[in-house]
């Protein structure tokens, strides 16, 4: 019996598109173990009800990766996964069963991988390497697909830093997500997140959280999916109105996140209040990072 | 007699478009002191053929514009200098002149002006804070021009990093090289920009060096502005021939960078064979970041 913990990422973290993402401390717990034959999976946990129990089942399509490419073949596989991470949230679930399965696999037929293949693979599956990264490696990690290789940066974080994450009872589809982004921007929104960007990396690698406010805003994907879903839209409306500005829409949401790493939780707690007064179930959890 | 020093600055470098920038080691010096009356300005060194030497220099109207903001009036102004930084090469010279001026008179009338407040003025000036900031900070600087202020953070750099200054003898107008800039870019060279501006920075501020070659790669200003002079076109192209990946157009050009941290110099001899075989006259100077 072989066993992994994945933790759940936030990704984009305002203007970091496809780039940036943190793993969090919450987690995907799989157990691998071969079987004389047959495939059985359980599954337990947060939305254990969505997840497919078959060849679907998207934690074992990538152990089957990992096994493929080490060329290693069980007779059977039993897979149990036990979740944290809620499904369609924006906090990195299928990256979490993705590089969950291949570190399970890789497990199963005696660690024939390195980190960087499972990271290649990991991209190659999901599409872009923003929450696999974290996922894999903990912490913060900058990341860029280049020709056949991903290139990544773990920065280091404070443990003061802590995620408000606010998590509505329904879904964002990734799909639709994705459809509502343009496929051009302005150059001058274009250099307007590239600086941002910048600005914010260099705020958590230098420790000038301070900066992180202005790195954190963002005219790329968060305008273009805030009005997807009107709480989303209302909800950034109204921290704007209170100048709470340590916001940011989770991946490709529909979670909300708020930064703190002051002493002083007031604005937390402002942002807190405007959840609660929402006519829609929603939970506020607090995270730390996860720093693998 | 108050006496300036304000470095040459290299912008853009790479994906990170009117947002990164890094002072080097090449000085224009500005001398001031106030006299009975008039306006005298000596100008000598580098391209002086080409300084105004009336109400119109840059310098005298960067010292006017501190002045104004103090509320000082001098009886006259006697104003020398002397620069080393090249004009209209994409080396920052306008943004020494602006820095310097603002510096230069900010003394004459008893230092009244914040860092802060010098910054918010040059970047008035220029447009954009990419050059101004680390001309005024010095070393490797991250900004971005929010509502009303200019937030910015340092980036520590090793001594070992050199740059290879590539100068030719012909300029490159900063109006066509912005003009020749798309009013729009597609979402996905947007994407790539902010993970390689990202990432670049996140090489600098981490130390690992050998992710700067993958972060330089930029889809945003040079495929757009190479083409306007054949040299550059030519000269980036066999770069890419001979896989020497740590070059990139200094600001808006035409100087060209090349960028070496190793004790091994085999790539920059070869980068240096390239430009001493060109038909045009190039100066090749090395250079180092000035830490202010």
């Amino acid at each position: 019996m072989f066993k992994v913990q994945v933790p759940a990422t936030t990704a984009n973290i305002g203007p970091g598109f496809d780039s940036l993402g943190i793993a969090l401390r919450l987690y995907n717990t799989i157990e691998i173990e071969e079987i004389s034959e047959g495939l059985v999976i359980e599954a337990s946990g947060r939305d254990a009800e969505l997840i497919e129990t078959d060849e679907g089942n998207l934690v074992y399509k990538s152990i089957r990766k990992a096994l493929e490419k080490i060329n290693y073949s069980p007779k059977g596989l039993y897979i149990r996964q036990y979740n944290e991470i809620p499904i369609s949230r924006g906090l990195g679930s299928s990256a979490a069963c993705i590089v969950g399965g291949l570190l399970a696999g890789n497990m199963l037929a005696g660690n024939m991988l390195s980190k960087q293949e499972i990271l290649e693979l990991a991209v190659e599956m999901e599409g872009h390497p923003d929450n696999v990264a974290p996922a894999l490696l903990g912490g913060m990690v900058v990341s860029a697909k280049s020709s056949g290789a991903t290139a990544y940066i773990k920065i280091p974080i404070k443990e003061t830093l802590e995620f408000y994450a606010a998590i509505p009872d329904f879904g964002m589809s990734t799909k639709m997500a994705r459809e509502a982004l343009p496929q051009s921007i302005s150059l001058k929104d274009a250099a307007f997140n590239i600086g941002r960007a910048a600005l914010l990396v260099s705020a958590f690698a230098t420790g000038e959280y301070d900066k992180i406010s202005i790195g954190l805003e963002d005219r790329l994907h968060q305008p273009y999916r805030l009005p997807l879903l009107k709480p989303l839209k209302e909800i950034f409306q109204q921290a704007e109105e209170k100048k709470l500005k340590n916001i940011f829409l989770s991946g490709a949401g529909p979670t909300i996140m708020y930064l703190s790493w002051r002493e002083d939780k007031s604005e937390v707690e402002e942002f807190k209040d405007i959840i609660s007064e929402r006519p829609e179930a929603w939970r506020v959890e607090r995270l730390k990072v996860h720093d693998g």
